[in-house]
């Protein structure tokens, strides 16, 4: 099995779209703004997710598309105004839109956007705030904090009313993406449920 | 969803024993024998393996068992001598079993075992070597590279002959484990499969 996998490796085609996932040299110490710039385009994720206490098992297939917003973007603008953030603090806002289909209902397709800024600390860049405009456990907006860490993971708390989420989001390659998101009890003591992702950059041929 | 999942948390029953997945606060920067300690025990592994490639999902649910072994069992004096490794300077060998059902067949049970002895380096318990008797990604004996990072996450790497493996493996909470595993083409550039793994401590109830 894994010798035909490694047959398969290399270059292929998914839905006509030539698909590259070979790693390239990358500098290590991504800061905030080279970690949104390189998460940008559309991606194809595939994610699990565990239900700790029933273990249950979700698997879904989806499409995200994360593109840049102008920081003087109206949504943008709004979001600052909300969280009491200086305008000109912000950088690289961005745009998620996700369309996925569910293991547990084939008919469901859950569709949705939100708005991301990155609000990095003064003193310590890879650190700071990221406004959303809709949260991973809430459907309200909601503030994190991220840090980045020595092997580049990309690390975001975010408390909410009735929960926590952390979420660790790394490069496997640059057009390969891992995301783990764990949704906690709101004082972070206890885990409910688990998700993995892969998401895989799908680019466009040469002819396109 | 979330407020019933919110109400089932705290301490339930699985399979008639106590589960507690409250986080306690535990110290950080982990050296490798906490690390080890730390796992002993019975897991209840719920596994997703994600086929990039194919965008295959295979879910498995298995129990894993880790418990210590002597530095001078016959296994490890072995394992040292295959790798050159003074039999002195290993610490917390440990063996690990384990007997999962996957959702690709129903009727297929698979059962393995392997012992691993840890190898700190001298100057920096941090990173070191893991030896094994078995590899995750080809079934021959493997030496690994091993470093916990400043999250206290275990990161493994580890090379075969056609192939190539990453392992992260870190505590949510002290009775509950991730593990994301990579399988990589053997110099390290592509990456095949991925895989998450949520492992919850079965614990015994105050009456066994």
């Amino acid at each position: 099995m894994l010798s035909s996998s490694l047959r398969s490796l290399g270059k292929f085609f998914i839905e006509g779209r030539l698909l590259v996932i070979l790693r390239n040299k990358f500098s290590k110490k991504m800061n905030i703004d080279e970690f949104v710039q390189n998460s940008f385009g559309r991606w194809k994720s595939q994610r699990s997710g565990h239900n700790l206490a029933f273990q249950h098992f979700e698997d879904v297939l989806s499409t995200i598309d994360i593109t840049p917003v102008a920081s003087d973007d109206n949504a943008v603008l709004a979001l600052c105004k909300l969280s009491n953030i200086l305008p000109e603090s912000v950088t690289n806002p961005f745009k998620m839109e996700w369309e996925g289909q569910s293991d547990w209902d084939d008919d469901e397709i859950t569709k949705g956007s939100c708005i991301l800024v990155p609000v990095p600390d003064r003193e310590t860049p890879n650190t700071g705030q990221l406004l959303r405009s809709q949260g991973y456990a809430e459907t309200i907006a909601a503030t994190g904090r991220y840090r980045i860490t020595e092997d580049d993971v990309f690390f975001l708390e975010t408390t909410y009313d009735r929960a926590a989420a952390e979420e660790r989001i790394w490069f496997g390659t640059p057009n390969l993406r891992f995301r783990v998101s764990l949704i906690k009890t709101s004082d972070g003591q206890g885990v409910l449920t688990a998700s993995f992702a892969s998401e895989i950059r799908l680019m466009k041929t040469p002819s396109e």
